[in-house]
């Protein structure tokens, strides 16, 4: 076997720690007879699961007991619907803040369901910027204010987060939640898609503060409403069994590591290095204003793009994959999320230098 | 590792050979140096993996060309709002039977979006039945009918295929899909959750006919569109890569061990022996009417519910897990899918034997 480092956005890499527990329980969980993907949800076994990742989850991000953990399906594309469908309200009004081309679908989405103002928009400098305080035109009367704090795609993020008053919060951190600490208080609903940081595709994550649960649009589907998922602690139908259980691996794996801010650390410094690798060649480039980096997808464009074939070509014989970046941005993008090693940006770090001195 | 025989109604046993095959590879996907859970969706691996997914369901079911197949999330309590937001129309009414519980949640999810008219109700028999076709009242203004071809629960299921004339006939074949062959062509939708026949909980499989894509009523969210996912191959946003995978796998051992015919037989021989065990037994009861006994959910009482707790018990001791029927029917519940060995339906009908000689 050789494992190689996966620089994908999402699905992303998982800790070989974790894939290997998977692999020795993947016959038979524990002395229970069979496959966690062959247990019913409602059986003993899956509950002690399912309940362990869940405080374990809220152990990671220090969760207030006002706030529900709920184990969805249907990524953050749902999200962008659900949200709207539960939290418009009566004041029917939302603010979104425009950073990039996921901001963008969710703003397209929210507007069949109420009133959407774009509270700012950084379209015009091509998502290379996030918008300082002063920049946000925000409504008192908007029933929540949403933006996404890092973009896949660009590999843009704020380096703080907006101030709202008393409008709740909404963060889409598909690609930052359990990255690092987090304040969840700050927030009225966070929502993340599995597939960077927690666990494979096919799970959701919500974190929602209890008051905003119960207020869905007349006509909302049962499983797009909060309340009939927090009320089944996340089993109104059966949820994602396999991915809730890795995710729960993934949550201990953290954990044992000694929890967030330790991984803030190890991912504050990956990036950096790479950063600093890129901006020290004079042949990479990265278009980002310096405070609006992500620390989770890092695009890079070569010198001529007649060049990217061969560097993702030569990239994979070394074994550094899936480097090449959106089609909307162009170039390459690494991202280098929690199970990405600090090995595995060094070893990109070292090809890129040699690539740069061979085609330079 | 010893494993056992679970007749869990679902999430439900997975073909052994098809876990080991998972586990095998479970941290590196032949010679790609990662996880199937690892992989971009996107990529060239994994779109091989879904390709040949797809491929092999549509041999198995022999799926006409003029049909789509659609690898979704959200389970079948989803469909119950995509069914109704998707297919009513500008008819804005349709038919439903009602045959047992996962009947009486689709219809009143229906009723969020249309007129829905009960075509035909065996809740007065406390669903031991099934209506015959002259008992039924369908409108030809309805835009669909809908019905469930078995009953998980109440283990009732049709002998034959309701007739519908010019109105498209929508199933929910959660517990039989791929369980023996069916003529898709009789269908206008066929829509099943994975954790029965097809493969871990998670995934949900449609079957559309083309006509009936693109007519989703105003304000449906996007991921509730047949449309946006015909139009992305089920790929609009990251599907449920892992389920995805794990359900080709399940195909492809259906198609190695001759396909839906045969098992059809399996699955038909296992249920006739069982059952005729319940019946000639003087001490086990099943309530349901012989022409509309389901071939995958087997419910049975004892004499006195007092042995209940017993049954289960002294069955787990053997190695016979999960036969606690559902609390709305009480008793037993032997659910004995594709992936349940006969030999476990023996080793079922022995111990119940067993049992009755003891306590009886």
């Amino acid at each position: 076997m050789s494992r190689i480092y996966n620089f994908s956005a999402g699905p992303a890499m998982l800790p070989e720690a974790v894939l290997t527990q998977v692999q020795a329980e993947m016959l038979e969980y524990r002395g229970s007879g069979m496959s966690v993907t062959e247990m019913s949800h409602r059986g003993k076994d899956y509950l002690a699961i399912a309940g362990k990742a869940e405080a374990d989850f809220r152990t990671l991000l220090n969760i207030p007991a006002s706030y529900k953990v709920l184990f969805l399906q249907g990524g953050a594309s749902s999200q962008f619907a659900m949200v709207p469908m539960n939290l418009l309200g009566e004041r029917g009004q939302a603010d979104y803040i425009n950073t990039g081309s996921w901001s963008k679908k969710a703003i397209a989405e929210a507007k069949k369901f109420g009133k959407i103002q774009v509270a700012a928009s950084t379209e015009a400098s091509r998502f290379t910027v996030t918008p300082v305080q002063e920049a946000l035109t925000l409504s008192p009367e908007a029933a929540y204010v949403h933006y996404t704090p890092n973009e896949t795609i660009e590999g843009v993020e704020f380096p703080t987060l907006p101030e709202t008053g008393a409008v709740p919060l909404v963060a889409d951190m598909s690609s930052t939640l359990l990255s690092r600490p987090i304040e969840v208080s700050r927030y009225g609903l966070i929502y993340a898609g599995a597939q960077k940081n927690i666990g494979p595709a096919g799970l959701t994550l919500v974190i929602i503060r209890e008051d905003l649960i119960g207020r869905a649009q007349p006509g909302t589907p049962a499983m797009f409403d909060y309340k009939i998922h927090a009320d089944n602690d996340s089993m109104y139908n059966t949820p994602p069994t396999f991915a809730w259980y890795l995710a729960g691996l993934v949550f201990e794996w953290l954990i044992q590591g000694g929890g967030l801010a330790g991984m803030a650390e190890i991912n504050q410094r990956k990036a950096a290095k790479l950063y600093a690798a890129i901006d020290h060649s004079g042949f990479y480039k990265n278009p980002v204003e310096i405070r609006s980096r992500s620390w989770m997808n890092v695009p890079f464009t070569l010198p001529d793009p007649a060049l990217d074939e061969m560097f993702i070509k030569e990239a994979k014989a070394v074994g550094l994959t899936t480097l090449k970046g959106h089609r909307s941005v162009g170039g390459m993008r690494a991202s280098i999320y929690n199970a990405m090693p600090e090995a595995g940006v060094d070893a990109l770090i070292a090809f890129m230098a040699d690539f740069q001195s061979r085609r330079g």
